[in-house]
């Protein structure tokens, strides 16, 4: 059985955004009851992440971190026609991730308990972020 | 076809922990010929990791890498609540892979001579992690 | 249906080298219409990347901050056998992907508009890479 659903995330700017709630829909629609739940995200200064999701300082954490990792406006790029935030929203798309997959166990998105589904928007405008799943299995 | 089997890893601590003979071990069980075995980690505090596997010292290099990019302690961090290993783990895990996928081939996990996968236990203290494995092919 | 093929890249030593034009190859001799394109290097000095397509100051720009972040010699790094450029090209590995999927649509490779898949290479002197690509899908 095979199941693919494109979704759109609207953002607000740079920061995260839950979609645990629409990849459990999508796996109950596809009637698979063991498999694998891809998640693709179709940009590249967007990307996914598997993060704890109870504290919220755990994603504010992250924030900083990545603003320390790779900065806004550093002199040594060459890359920033759209901007100080252009290069590092690269840079943070490719140390994180573009695709995740995860696994499909009687019927339900087998997550961890503290594992939650992230798009993390890396620009600091608002954007329409394109999203597939494609559920594979029995 | 499809198989998945969960299995559990208890680790003695930060560091890492080579789990390819029980990942080949599932492969061979499955009878898939051809196709993808995936492994899941249901953590957000530990990570796999596809490493060289000949040398014991690139492991420890990776995590003095690791301790130096993400400090324990570091008092940026808002969340600390199980203490000074707690936000980095999340940073580490965020940074390498939740999920991997390696091809199967002529029935035998398809993996290059010098890559062995790993589950990375980034707290200091022992833990249990819980692994699926999920074979898809033919 | 099912379809696996694997390939080589000859590098010329440290960058990336863009391989979408083999993928949405494979992709459409594989006849699969709707599912994953999965892409694996076998190697743990070179990796894979999903990365803006458009203009090659990215990519220049992701080596600079790879070269800052992994300096080649560092003296902290106990493996150093091949060379300055040995230990850095395991890290850079590890923070970046060593397999991605790619949903397939309509027959074709579905990547955004900016998105390209290039193979990373981490060390200086020219390689041989080998990549195995796997299409699943119905």
């Amino acid at each position: 059985m095979l199941h693919q659903i494109p979704f759109k995330l609207f953002t607000q700017g740079r920061g995260t955004y839950e979609c645990t709630a629409q990849v459990r829909t999508a796996v109950a629609t596809s009637g698979v009851e063991t498999g694998l739940c891809h998640v693709f995200c179709h940009h590249t200064s967007a990307s996914l992440m598997l993060c704890e999701n109870a504290d919220p300082s755990v994603r504010s954490d992250l924030e900083r971190f990545m603003a320390r990792l790779a900065p806004d406006g550093d002199p040594s790029y060459e890359h920033d026609q759209e901007g100080a935030d252009d290069m590092p929203a690269h840079i943070r798309t490719v140390l994180t991730q573009t695709g995740l997959s995860v696994p499909v166990t009687d019927g339900h998105l087998g997550l961890g308990t503290w594992q939650g589904i992230y798009l993390w928007e890396h620009r600091t405008a608002p954007h329409q972020r394109c999203i597939t799943l494609t559920v594979q299995g029995e």
